[in-house]
């Protein structure tokens, strides 16, 4: 299937709703939006399905017109599995006319699936089928998948970035996108309360493994008084100190668990890593939850740490 | 003149050096560098000069052949001034013969002046250069023309980046560079030291102009026990603050002096702004030097900005 056949089935259809992941982020919601704008565009009725928007992103529905129509067609972009969807899992599972992702492993079941797992974004792949679907790239398309392609690529820092994603990158900033408040409002700005937690978390740093592992960890009472937007990043902050190869960050949860999240260079593996706990994720970056006190579970972090580095 | 006739004059003359700036970052080194392998490649002696080369740019130096010859024609890249040629200034002063830079005011004396200022970064230039000249874009010439445009545009994040800017990244990266070394080294790294110093930077930031403006300051005993390294990117740290327009750094110096960077999201003029203390730069970054303790400048500066906020 390519993205021209992809284009020709929208074309051919309308009354369309497209789904998005629960806890959206940048890619999701840049694609949707995206998509909704170029089928507008061409004169069809097109809605985003969402479970909950961040205040951020809400530019992104800007030239979006609410439209009254019984959905007919239903599209699913940058989501890898029914089980992300969330609360919308239920009405949407086995409705998928036509899925469009660029997850290495996607089991979404749908009568179409268009997969470009070297695409770094699904903004990225969204961006091309606009070409094939003859779409005026405006602003707000532009806005919308430019947000999405730099969010998932950490503008542009990470390895998934590709000449081509510049490339897309390039000409959405030539249609005019404001490339300048998207990267800052995602990537330049920190709130006060953030720079306190900070200044914590660099108090408590703590070295293993001949200071190739560094882990940093929250405490109940600064989970409690942040917000969700002054916690974003820290878990890049371990693995961004000079020489740690495996940087560990533990989140004490009010339920006895502790939330851990393990990146690394690629040397070691850290999905492996919290496999051993139940939890999984990419070589580079990965998750689990373990339950205990804060220094319990640093402690079994520790000896687990010893024993692969 | 164009950069056609900019790579005819390279082609007409032989045994070059290249010089930098003083305090040289990666535009400098990188455009430096990768000027100087194509002339190398082409057949010519060139050898860059550089006062100091941090050491986490010894990369750029790969495939650089060590030359011996008398030096007979004279390039400066990313030079907006002979004093900021530091200690080669008296060598050098006058005897410039082409000048390439993307500076808004450059007043370098030269026989030919290749300036283009929407060019994000010297980098940008050396590149477009390299193929009025017919260069072969090897993998060490990417990596030397992708750290000048990546560092200068802070990974493409600052409002300098334009569709060119990324479409000559997308071909450095095609020819093979090692964006994900030079990302991870350049822009997400911090050595512990410098976790230290942003610790002591956090707790003495002071906001003005309604929290428009932040201002934070370094110590002599701070710059003292830092390396030139540990102090990367200091600079950007009040800028990135929530709701701040203008970001202030006073970096105090042991000769009486405090050296300031200022940084806006471009609603207010940094250049202008440090125009009034002799110095200058770009709209959104800019710099000068001011006589007086920390405690005056800061003062001085907080005038100032009252004036512009």
């Amino acid at each position: 299937m390519t993205l021209n056949d992809v284009a020709e089935i929208l074309l051919q259809n309308d009354n369309f709703e497209i789904l998005t992941h629960a806890h959206p982020d940048g890619d999701c919601l840049g694609s949707g939006y995206g998509l909704c704008l170029a089928l507008q565009q061409a004169g069809k009725n097109a809605r985003v399905i969402t479970v909950e928007t961040p205040k951020v992103f809400d530019y992104l529905k800007n030239g979006v017109e609410n439209q009254d129509f019984e959905a007919e067609y239903i599209v699913s972009v940058d989501v890898a599995d029914e089980k992300l969807l969330g609360e919308n899992q239920e009405a949407y599972q086995g409705r998928i006319n036509l899925c469009i992702d660029h997850h290495m492993v996607n089991v979404v079941e749908a009568d179409h699936k268009y997969i470009e797992s070297d695409s770094a974004a699904a903004a990225q792949i969204i961006y091309k089928l606009l070409g094939c679907l003859g779409t005026e790239i405006t602003k707000d398309i532009a806005n919308c998948l430019y947000t999405g392609i730099a969010t998932d690529t950490g503008c542009f820092k990470y390895t998934n970035t590709t000449g081509n994603t510049l490339r897309a990158a390039a000409d959405l900033i030539d249609a005019g996108c404001d490339s300048g408040y998207i990267n800052r409002v995602m990537f330049d700005t920190k709130t006060k309360k953030h720079i306190q937690l900070e200044k914590d978390l660099y108090d408590n740093i703590i070295y293993c493994c001949n200071d190739q592992c560094a882990i940093i960890h929250t405490t109940l009472e600064m989970e409690k008084t942040m917000e969700k937007e002054d916690m974003e990043g820290i878990s890049a902050i371990p693995r961004g100190i000079e020489g740690v190869e495996m940087g560990i960050t533990i989140r004490e949860k009010d339920n006895g668990l502790c939330k851990i999240s393990v990146r690394t260079h690629g040397k070691y593996d850290a999905c492996a890593f919290c496999q051993q706990f139940g939890g999984g994720g990419h070589k580079a970056a990965a998750g689990c939850a373990i339950k205990g006190s804060v220094d319990e579970v640093i402690s079994i972090l520790m000896d687990a740490a010893e024993k692969v580095i």
